[in-house]
């Protein structure tokens, strides 16, 4: 059995397993405050052509996303999502817990956009008694999102636009932003994100190491006090340089980029074999997460070999599924699945 | 400079290493729903005599902590705690965060009594208007506690006395256990704990491994629904694999009992060394944290080759200090401080 | 002008006040233990054929639908509402502030339906990781709704039956209860709500208190311990008896029903001027809220004497208005205001 | 039987009914945003001589304790309280219910002092990780306090030096603030407090209203946004009108000073009757609330005519207990009990 159901089956790369035993017997102060964690913020600081702003090493997605907003927002205040982000559909209301409300506004593509936030907030502050709803004040978005789309640098733009108009942050969930940043398509870089959002963070866990999602704060107000956020949600490591040392390894060298590449030209041999075969996709993604849409019939013959997910039952007889590749997926799996596809398809 | 001033300086134990790096491409399902966490949950529930409890694998000590107890308590509900526990100083109110009153007692040498727990019940019910105080459920302690100090077999039980008396939930820091196990006189073992405690954790972080603590839930009442609270609290992991596969490492062959005793050894040394030197300590303690009592004069002297941490200023131009080994400890740098505490005591 | 715009707009029924006056310097004791508390809650049980119930009595109905919600559920669990619900439209998001989601189901006609709420449970208890998701545990309902509709005993029964199958609490929201009780075609009393709900309560503030609702606990796991909640959550009122006496003085010689039925009449009135005049109803409420589809010109013409609220902009130049009457409703401006619907529309 | 256990054993100042009667059935917006509370406000803003302070009404003392509260602070901010403070022993932990520590330090004589905060500040911010512990960002206190006694103006200007220089807000919980401005010795007027404080609350419960406290906002970081907060946490009224018509009866002509100065004088009858029956006191409380320590005989005798509360047993057959007066005390009664306690002291 094969697993291309999700980005996260394996362990770390070889290189970060690497530098992780290389250091291991050297003494350094906990808590994040260690050289390795120094370096690797200065690493992404500067890629970010950022240089004012904090990097901070977390250990997860559904940590990073409840730490950040609850740093970003009042007790009043709400975070606008589209209903099929992350924070909406499967952290067991994170959010909630944390006080807030997830203001959802309609998918689309997996994406929300800049017209949606304007009416969502214009809504907000029309209405007689503003005060009897939650104030939106943040935006939260995927990149990729949950479908493996994209923004455009344009659709951030405008994005970056309406907040400024109403007066919100903008925070980026990057659980797969490798996967994003490397897409075929893609005309956003590192340092147009950092421009754009007040607050972002670069995933590692699905992208070549062991645990580890790094927190690029740009916008100044954001930033004090971030630690006290850290503690208090269980967020702060004691031995913080585990993670400072992994995206050593995945940034001094361009690691990372090199295996979020990978990753998406494994996933672009499945989709061009599932378009030969005839099929068509739930989400049009240029990313490591594919949604072809088959008969249920060929989905039970290729499970009998790979592992994916299900994504929704369609008409006709058909259904979505989603392949997931990554860091670790080998060439000569992803050849194997593709030549099945083919076969099955009678192609 | 060479570093006692925490137990978590260094990385993991090389076994530990090994064991991720010899599966690290190995294929699992995430979430801790894999072989490894399965097996490592098996040894621990094992070790405790406890086949029926839950073992679920956390990242850190405030995490286990604020998770623990929110799924132990209602929302009107506190935590009997000593006021030199953990999540009364070192977690910046992460337990009230989630909505629960740290309920303190003055400290008995880092510990607590029976009789202090039976009294806060008792003031709590005997009030007119219970409901005007939030009501004791749970007591929380570390074994060891803060100070290094120990509860013996006889407390821990008069202490489980209490807590069925007065309808208590008892919940056991262990982030420090094995050094507690270890340790010369103690008299618990790690089946007397399940028995008296309804649960606890085995710690990980401070004994060998990078990160992770083992949440032992013993009472069935405490185990329903425990991954919600942990996928919620951003305390799953996804790559759940990493913890238990370090848990394995550790429990496999009685490493985590072996490295917990080195490190009470190299902490024996150092308090002889120091009751030679005629040092008194601030508390006494068995365990791998030692808080002998010097002239400040003498810590100036050591502070240039050695990392402590400062307690307390006392009189007499006196202070206690810190002296913490651990796991990673090597013997031949115990020597040398023990040489250089005989020799500016001019013994 | 004439407000018709909300069902708060006065004080309280006259004989509210007297029961007031009349009690005024009588030493009781406080937080809701006196006498008069004591007469109006065994009033209440005796109506609600509910001699096994709790009854308190809380300020207003956001205070109340935040504390009961807390009370029913653990933090991992969320309620069920209708988009329209009043948790999830107008109370600033305070059920999220309490740590839960508001799992919101398609409004229909201002309800849900037992059919929504089973593929609810079905949804979160099919999925791979149930854990990932909030947990349905509560249904939130309002009789009257927010459009001023109804469910009838099939309903409700219906509701029921799905709550017993998947393990839920029922709780209704009655801030407007006797507006439904006395409307015409409603088929439920208050003891077949009191039997077919685990907690709702009987609202004060909108018919004929200055303040006061009265929360009726059928279900005893959810009766422990409330009190702590209500201080808790700063519900619990020091004079106590101030909320009691009102509803000993609405209940103690049926006035809440007759005065609710006087709303409910007066609705009628305006409800048949506008069918004379050939308008629709944007809901279809027998209850005291009325929903007429208007030209905006005429509604024009009605504000210049009226005070409502305006609930929709619809096509063809018209829009839906809300009318509201109360107990407080004078018989002659509703005269007034229907010949002037008359009139306006040229009939 | 007559109650001196409490100052809200009586309904409301009959002027108070008579103006809420007055008023009935008069239509008015909701929500306090009527003339009655804009008329009350301006009455109360003009009394402190802060014409910029946003004036709120909100039901009750926790209440107005846990929205206040939550509004001054960041999730990882604590208050700063004295032990004996009302947030800290008599609210069912609602301040950490709301996510926050109270940082308490020893009362002295009910009181809080400039140096305690000092010293709390200082121990936070010179540890070597402040992040670890809550950081202190407000100071409660209570004038009087739960023991009648009093900050001289001095003392609350010492407070407010210490709380520029530690970037603290300053919060004072005025629940029986009537008894505290018009004790014999007081220096503090409304101006003077509003001078020193940066949100405060004028008590109604608890002098001559029925329910209701008046929150008066100087500073204006707090004032912003202030109305979600009273939202989101139940604490806004539909007929806010029925505490703004109080709050104008207790204002528009000095009511609310007189009847304070009422249950002082009342007060002092009694304590100068304990005086020379050679009773000691155990606070010394120029306020409603007198702490005379008797022998226990002779209290049980006064128990079989007179309510009041046990506050401590003490040594040689003593107990301290409190007696309270109101402004609906009877002198009547207060010459019945003195003469009593004279009595039973031979006197």
């Amino acid at each position: 059995m094969i697993r291309f159901n999700c980005d996260y089956s394996e362990g770390a790369h070889p290189a970060v397993l690497e530098k992780l035993a290389l250091t291991n017997l050297e003494q350094t102060p906990g808590y994040g405050q260690d050289i390795y964690c120094r370096r690797a913020a200065d690493l992404i600081k500067n890629l970010c052509a950022a240089p004012d702003a904090d990097v901070h090493f977390l250990m997860g997605g559904t940590q990073t996303n409840l730490t950040v907003i609850a740093a970003c927002l009042r007790p009043y205040q709400g975070v606008i999502s589209a209903t099929s982000g992350h924070i909406n559909v499967h952290e067991t209301g994170a959010i909630e817990t944390t006080g807030h409300r997830v203001i959802t506004v309609e998918e689309q593509n997996g994406k929300l956009t800049a017209e949606q936030i304007a009416r969502c907030c214009q809504e907000h502050w029309q209405d007689d008694n503003p005060e009897f709803a939650p104030q939106p004040k943040l935006v939260y978005l995927s990149f990729p999102t949950e479908y493996g789309t994209l923004y455009s640098k344009a659709e951030l733009t405008a994005i970056r636009r309406v907040c400024d108009e109403h007066n919100l942050f903008l925070f980026m969930d990057g659980a797969r932003l490798g996967y994003g940043l490397e897409a075929p398509g893609n005309d956003l870089t590192l340092s147009d994100i950092a421009a754009c959002c007040d607050v972002f963070y670069i995933g590692g866990t699905k992208i070549g190491a062991l645990l580890g999602e790094a927190v690029v704060i740009v916008n100044p107000k954001l930033q004090k006090d971030f630690r006290y956020f850290m503690k208090q949600k269980g967020a702060m490591l004691a031995k913080g340089r585990v993670l400072g040392l992994q995206f050593l390894a995945l940034f001094e060298n361009g690691l990372y980029f090199k295996i979020s590449k990978h990753a998406d030209d494994m996933a672009q041999l499945i989709r061009r074999a599932c378009q030969e075969a005839g099929y068509s996709f739930l989400y049009d993604s240029p990313t490591n997460q594919q949604f072809p849409i088959m008969p249920e019939k060929t989905i039970k013959q290729l499970e009998e070999f790979y592992a994916f997910s299900h994504t929704r039952r369609l008409d006709r007889g058909r259904a979505a599924i989603r392949i997931c590749t990554s860091w670790a997926t080998r060439e000569e799996d992803v050849r194997q699945l593709t030549a099945d596809i083919r076969k099955y398809a009678g192609k």
